[in-house]
């Protein structure tokens, strides 16, 4: 008899979790959130715990050609630190597996753990436990990451309701178009190995691809002004994609503004200069490591003026409606892409 | 000017774990105990909350030719709920960092996670979150573990005391003895693939081999007889590997008797089958994941007689003697191999 064969490829990701996940009912009193968010929610007294894991994997999400050690520690934190604020939580501990061939030396794994240690320095994580073995080929890192607040305090993204404001942090599309100036200085160099890179006027956007920052800063700065967002999720897979999570989860449309997408300007000349867009950048190109939330109408006044929150659009409650005005005044629907590895 | 180069294989697992985990003291006050332990504990107000991650590489803990994707499902999450066991609390939450190759389908997932799925439903534990990426070649499988035990209640592996007596559940040596006949089974089949596999008589260690269980049934029965062991640990690397993390922790030797050393019958014949010692397979064979720990001897008298725990050894003051009294009634010191993956 034959076996059925499905690829993966026609589940995609997001096909994948959901296939998974729904076989996967909670069943312990202390799970308060399971899979669909940033991290799972985790009773624990007075505060909740938050949950999160990543994996990155040499050839998939970095390339050692261009990414540093320590920028590869440093990132592996950050993306799962990132996970946590997005919860409105505050990083706590780590746990590390580190898979490694013999192609990498105690230095090489000593240059790792520098840029580990410089993240849980600067996000205040301890770093509580791992695993470290053997790879046959490639550099597998695997960090999972707890996350605490107040009972209460956390942000779901299922919390947005109609009328609230839509708000990103920073700008959008750096790392996506860091990534493409890596690439092309990669091809160059293995075309002609005496060739130096051209990275000059480049560096803020290769620093967004190599160096993310999880925006612990904007948690700390809502909880001052007691704002607590009512949904919240970190651009990871880019703009549009996280719009649709936080459509989807909220069950209520956005309305987002062209002309309000933050873009770095040299960011955004670099695009330019590659030939490409850079909204759809903004939008499709992931690994920013913003943070996109929304607002109560009431808590605007609070942080109309801050430098680094931008408000890009308001939530409606038309679920089927997630649409950008363009700069010319159209209506377009949005159109996630998000990151397919598959 | 030259860089320094040093070999992993120079430092070895453990040393590599010592190297990093010097460098990361803990700063956060919700963490109770970072690395050291079978988990890490973090403060969770009347509980303790135990964190611990396992990582299974394809090529380095598995071979696909032989090992069915369900049970290495079930294996992934029972390998890491025996670390909570061994730290005397009981699972609750996992999430699963997963990347597979194009290699695999969709069929393979839900084989894989129906694995995942049974030992989740026998331990009790929810999954609660995940990350899925492709991969280069291989499978990888990672897993963290959340378990919870009251404050005061979990054990160490550091806490073992002068006269202790060191208790071990099960038998050993018969997942190290099943690996070896796996890989004859492969070997052969490699050279005439005509040729059936001869697994008769060795369904036991082939079995410790492919499902192991965590002991979780132990925990249970040690807590309704009100006994809390002194120290525990869980048997993944060899039973010498394990008493010279006690030791080590807790600054006691260790006396133990070869021949209270439990061995299955029929994994004892299979290993003499295959010209192996079978004490140095339960010695320093490994992934048996039983538990040992040690209990003041005025808990004795409630588990004297129970069938499935086993009176080894004791506990003297002097850490650097750790010694195993042979069949002979030779005093021999003990040696740890471990698992050495690099």
């Amino acid at each position: 008899m034959e076996q059925k064969r499905t690829e993966i490829a026609q589940l995609g990701e997001f096909g994948l979790i959901d296939r998974i996940s729904s076989k996967f009912p909670l069943q312990q009193p202390s799970s308060l959130k399971g899979i669909g968010d940033d991290a799972a929610v985790i009773d624990a007294g007075e505060d909740v715990l938050l949950l999160s894991t990543d994996m990155l994997i040499e050839g998939i999400h970095f390339d050692l050609s261009y990414m540093p050690l320590q920028h590869l520690g440093y990132k592996a934190v950050a993306v799962n630190v990132s996970d946590i604020a997005a919860m409105n939580g505050k990083p706590e501990q780590i746990v590390i597996g580190l898979a490694i061939s013999n192609r990498f030396s105690v230095e090489a794994v000593d240059a790792l753990y520098a840029g580990i240690k410089a993240a849980c320095d600067n996000y205040k994580v301890d770093l509580v436990g791992g695993d470290t073995t053997a790879s046959p080929s490639g550099l597998v890192i695997s960090i999972s990451v707890l996350g605490r607040t107040k009972k209460g305090n956390e942000v779901y993204r299922s919390g947005a309701q109609d009328k609230d404001i839509i708000c990103v942090t920073g700008d959008l599309g750096g790392a996506y178009i860091g990534l493409q100036i890596l690439e092309r200085e990669k091809a160059v160099y293995l075309t002609n190995p005496e060739m130096q890179p051209e990275l000059d006027n480049h560096e803020y956007a290769v620093g967004r691809q190599l160096k993310p920052e999880a925006r612990m800063d904007i948690i700390y700065e809502l909880a001052d002004l007691n704002i607590k967002p009512t949904a919240m999720i970190d651009v990871s897979d880019g703009l549009a994609s996280e719009l649709f999570h936080i459509s989807k989860s909220s069950g209520v449309g956005v309305r987002i503004f062209e002309d309000k997408i933050p873009i770095d300007e040299n960011a955004y000349n670099t695009a330019v200069e590659f030939n490409l867009d850079p909204f759809t950048c903004a939008l499709n190109g992931g690994e920013d490591y913003e943070l996109l939330f929304t607002i109560k109408q009431s808590d605007f006044e609070k942080i109309k003026n801050h430098s680094d929150i931008h408000f890009i659009g308001y939530v409606h409650p038309d679920a089927k409606q997630n649409v950008m005005i363009t700069k010319g005044e159209n209506v377009v629907p949005l159109k996630a892409q998000g990151w397919e590895h598959f």
